[in-house]
């Protein structure tokens, strides 16, 4: 691939290590990700100078989307305590919905986070998202046992098989209602 | 090994596959099982006729050990509605306060839950589940998201760069008090 858009190059090597991973694990070599992206190793390594850094910049393209779609996804016309709340149970069920394997999803995710350097990015990321739930009005508890609700809705799959889409729009909508009392959770 | 044991033999084939597997995926081979066990390949196929059927007992095997976990779990002298789901908690958190590593406990669960065959003994395990919660006199609504916020305290740590003490217990806590009401959370 000529390096006329290095930026398409990047994307293109980015969305091919996401599907290697998922599929085969963090032990993946450098050749497997160049040859699903389509392109030469060398072409791989003037963008990213190792596998490690490339698996970093996967880690950090993964929490970068998600922060962006759960913006994208709370309702600017919503002026109620809860608001981010409900962006974020929209943008996490968007993507379980549309998600075909749990399972590939959650290696990917734990292949790619247990790479060397990535637990520094996710910490930030932590940080990102406590000063972002900060000013949503909710109660500290109810924040929490929504988010981990939420994030667990995610993993059950895994333990039962694959998603049931009407089970996963149950839960959603359980915790869509309980993001609309600010007080903790009795 | 000589066959001396061959429930023993049984449990240290399990045992090396859940720890070959949670580093190096589902795609392991059956003779880097077999080594890790310090067992011959005859050996292990003489128990687990195919790397399929190893990695299907392996499953059945991490799905038995919680449920029977969660029973002991359960206090018996506790007589009031959701004692069977303080048991859930409780056995849940111990894993999680437990390990060392919540990546690799994720990555042997997504492994080994894509296997073949896997599915159909998740679905009978979810079945299982629920006949074992319909009992507890916990309102469905609050029962799902108490389960599914115990479930995403499990995958939160990988998402924020392992699990940190404190806050496990601060979860486990929270959800401990949302047990002690039977009606739906508000």
């Amino acid at each position: 691939m000529a390096e006329r858009d290095p930026a398409k190059t990047r994307r293109t090597v980015l969305d091919a290590a996401a599907r290697v991973v998922a599929e085969r694990g963090a032990g993946v070599s450098i050749d497997a990700i160049a040859r699903e992206a389509g392109v030469s190793k060398g072409g791989l390594l003037h963008h990213f100078r190792s596998r490690d850094e490339l698996i970093r910049a996967l880690a950090d393209d993964m929490l970068e989307a998600f922060f962006v779609a759960v913006q994208a996804a709370a309702d600017p016309a919503d002026r109620a305590e809860g608001r981010l709340m409900r962006g974020y149970i929209k943008a996490s069920f968007d993507v379980l919905l549309q998600e075909s394997s749990p399972a590939e999803h959650v290696a990917l995710v734990s292949a790619v986070f247990k790479a060397p350097g990535v637990a520094d990015l996710m910490r930030k990321d932590k940080v990102r998202w406590e000063a972002y739930f900060a000013d949503d009005g909710l109660d500290p508890q109810r924040l929490l046992v929504i988010l981990r609700a939420a994030d667990g809705a995610a993993i059950a799959g895994l333990y039962e098989g694959g998603h049931s889409h009407e089970d996963l729009e149950h839960i959603r909508e359980i915790l869509m209602n309980l993001t609309r009392s600010p007080g903790p959770l009795s």
